[in-house]
């Protein structure tokens, strides 16, 4: 049988690496796709590639990928969302399938993308997108395929999870554990994409759309990032019986679905809080299956690599090429009317009283309580005046009652600062 | 777009979840799937269905099922080896896809049915028998397809595993949390198949076939199961840093593939250590990807049902028919050729020198130690004599050297009675 004849599109880490893991694992390869899958055309901006492309051609215009007759299917790891999008409609205009590790391009056009794609009999393969090593895509596309899935909560960004991991475990600040980061080349020189939740959001785009049929438009997540955090609510969380992590979170509700990216506290028994360091891991509570997880490496040239093979085998089979786009149709809910427990930190002034007033404005707003610390050792001076943390568990509560009550705290004579709050999420159903 | 014609064989809990799945999800099932999938055709020696068939024909004789022209795919769900190979023969003869629940037909007779079905051109979707609701089959035969695997390492029989946790959480012993098991439901009257490893060796087997290409004949996996561990060897292994679990584990080395089925110390802090109760869980080392590591429920009706559809959706998209069977052509390590480290409990009579005699034995077999923990508090009195557990981890050695030190061991004259060994496993690479 013919090979699959690739053509790929960006020389990077991930596109070396996807040349490198189809030449060294040629024979299981060919066996697992019924056939050889072979690289018959590279296009990279350097001139001089850093690894042995054997027979194929070398190009430094991406567009030569295209036009070569040759080529059944265009593999493209350069990152860049305008290029990426141009060489998708060259691709589909030229009846090539096309292959992605492009996260944005997804998450922000796909709603366009993927219709026209399949319109013109292509195929879009776009499983190293998210969660890299993690066949999660084709988890939710095929093997919960039978499901309705309730909501999924993951750790989908490395580098966020790496910070939070050095903050809980060492105490660091968050600045301190990001310059950590960097050194050791979890993030990137500008870190803003990954630690304000927008590279979370992206792959949330993409889940949900996947399992609720949402649209492929990160603008409607709501995002927030780790880098706000304080070891100190950390530390506070942890002595309530939680653990702080920056998880994307879709669940479907009666009255629409719920799409939000933020630091979350979950309780210290689950599984996903035993998710430490670069790992990633993705929980889907679906309606036959209850709750799963899946967990690995979220980025890396060999795990990102491993998916865009993966989406090749498919191909290479005659697989996947009818997997519906998602339809898109399904509404989100705005933040105000999401619902979660909260974590709040109230600086306030060392005097009796202050819990009185707060309980007070919570009450008014509906809002119950689960916990109180409120610790003698904790107080501090400041300009002159002494002041304590209160900090409190909520039960569930919508963000605009919360926004509300956020508002009348802050107000308050004695509340000396901006309340912190953390959402709180049970994770119910074992993971 | 004809919709994909059932033929359900078995109306137990499994076959009741598949009808009951089907019509609850019959819109999402149909979406994914690019048509309907409809049962027209269910058998069962039970004459009166406890579930709603709607339009399906019902039949006491299975072999109605395989006769009925209009069934695409024959689904078994009765658990019966002879009657299911009679079924799986019949469904090939009459050119019918089958999808089937039965770990057993697959891990002892796969290897003959499974290239039967590919050159009559009929797939076999078996999904459902390993690990229930967790898509593993799935992702070792596509997810991973890019990979070499280097070693697998599951918690797959969830009986074993609740036995296991209400052992260590709550000090029972085996008989008593086996008596527990039974009364929730979790494990059979007659548990053998169980707790003696004999249904972990058989997922075993079809997960190694999978990644490693071994024979699909369950009676090369070494199988040793829970029913002889007690609550003082698991304390022992907490205060040692470790958990114990039951674990199925496959290894590719330069000599062969190990294939295995045993209670294993691993390290407290690897996730695995930290799948409690019923769950299942499947780590899979591969080359590319690293480790990764998959979790849900192993059994129960709406999980396997879950498995079972996803098959038949990847029928009804014309997928999954032309992936490959195993080769079955990759050799198999006797036990005595394996390598691991070792826990060691000796009961030894309480005086000086003991230790230095079993010491010099394990030197004399090259097996270095890693820890000993000899208490005093622990020195009980049988028959007269004071005795004491010395409790030693050992570095990794063959089997067969093990077996010699531990027979040399026990006919010490201090040694009072067998010496207890349970394998010990790193498990590296983060799960």
């Amino acid at each position: 049988m013919e090979p699959l004849r690739v053509g790929l599109c960006g020389l990077g880490t991930v596109g070396r690496g996807v040349v490198e893991l189809l030449a060294r694992n040629a024979d299981r390869i060919a066996h697992q796709a019924g056939r050889g899958i072979e690289v018959v055309r590279v296009a990279s901006r350097t001139p001089r590639p850093a690894v042995d492309l054997g027979k194929a051609v070398f190009t430094t215009q991406i567009m030569d990928v295209v036009d070569d007759p040759s080529v059944d299917v265009v593999v493209e790891t350069m990152g860049d969302v305008a290029a990426s999008r141009r060489l998708f409609e060259g691709a589909v205009a030229a009846r090539k399938h096309f292959v992605t590790a492009n996260k944005a391009l997804i998450a922000t056009a796909g709603g366009e993308l993927l219709p026209q794609a399949a319109r013109a009999g292509v195929a879009v393969g776009f499983e190293a997108a998210v969660a890299g090593g993690i066949p999660i895509v084709k988890t939710l596309r095929e093997g919960l395929a039978g499901n309705n899935v309730q909501w999924i909560a993951g750790i989908i960004n490395g580098t966020s999870n790496f910070i939070l991991t050095a903050m809980a475990s060492e105490g660091r600040s968050f600045a301190d554990a990001l310059a950590d980061a960097q050194a050791r080349g979890y993030a990137e020189a500008d870190p803003a994409f990954d630690v304000q939740g927008i590279d979370a959001a992206h792959k949330l785009t993409i889940l949900a759309a996947l399992a609720f049929d949402t649209p492929l438009d990160a603008r409607v997540v709501y995002a927030e990032g780790v880098d706000r955090l304080t070891p100190e609510d950390i530390e506070y969380a942890h002595a309530l019986g939680y653990r702080v992590k920056h998880l994307g979170i879709a669940r479907r509700t009666s009255d629409g679905v719920e799409l939000r990216v933020h630091p979350t506290l979950i309780p210290e028994e689950r599984l996903l809080a035993k998710v430490d360091g670069v790992m990633n891991a993705v929980v889907v509570n679906s309606d036959a299956v209850g709750s799963s997880l899946y967990y690995g490496p979220g980025a890396g040239a060999q795990p990102t690599a491993s998916a865009i093979v993966s989406d090749l085998i498919d191909l290479a089979r005659g697989n996947a090429v009818e997997a519906p786009a998602p339809r898109g149709d399904v509404c989100c809910l705005p933040m105000s009317a999401v619902e979660t427990a909260y974590y709040l930190r109230i600086p306030s002034v060392d005097q009796p009283g202050v819990l009185a007033k707060v309980a007070q404005i919570l009450s008014v707003n509906a809002i119950s309580i689960e916990a109180v610390i409120q610790r003698e050792h904790a107080v501090r001076q400041d300009a002159g005046r002494a002041w304590v943390p209160v900090i409190i568990l909520t039960h569930r509560v919508k963000e605009a009652a919360m926004d509300a009550a956020v508002s009348a705290i802050e107000a308050l004579d004695e509340v000396i600062d901006r309340v912190t709050r953390i959402r709180v999420e049970p994770l119910d159903d074992h993971a």
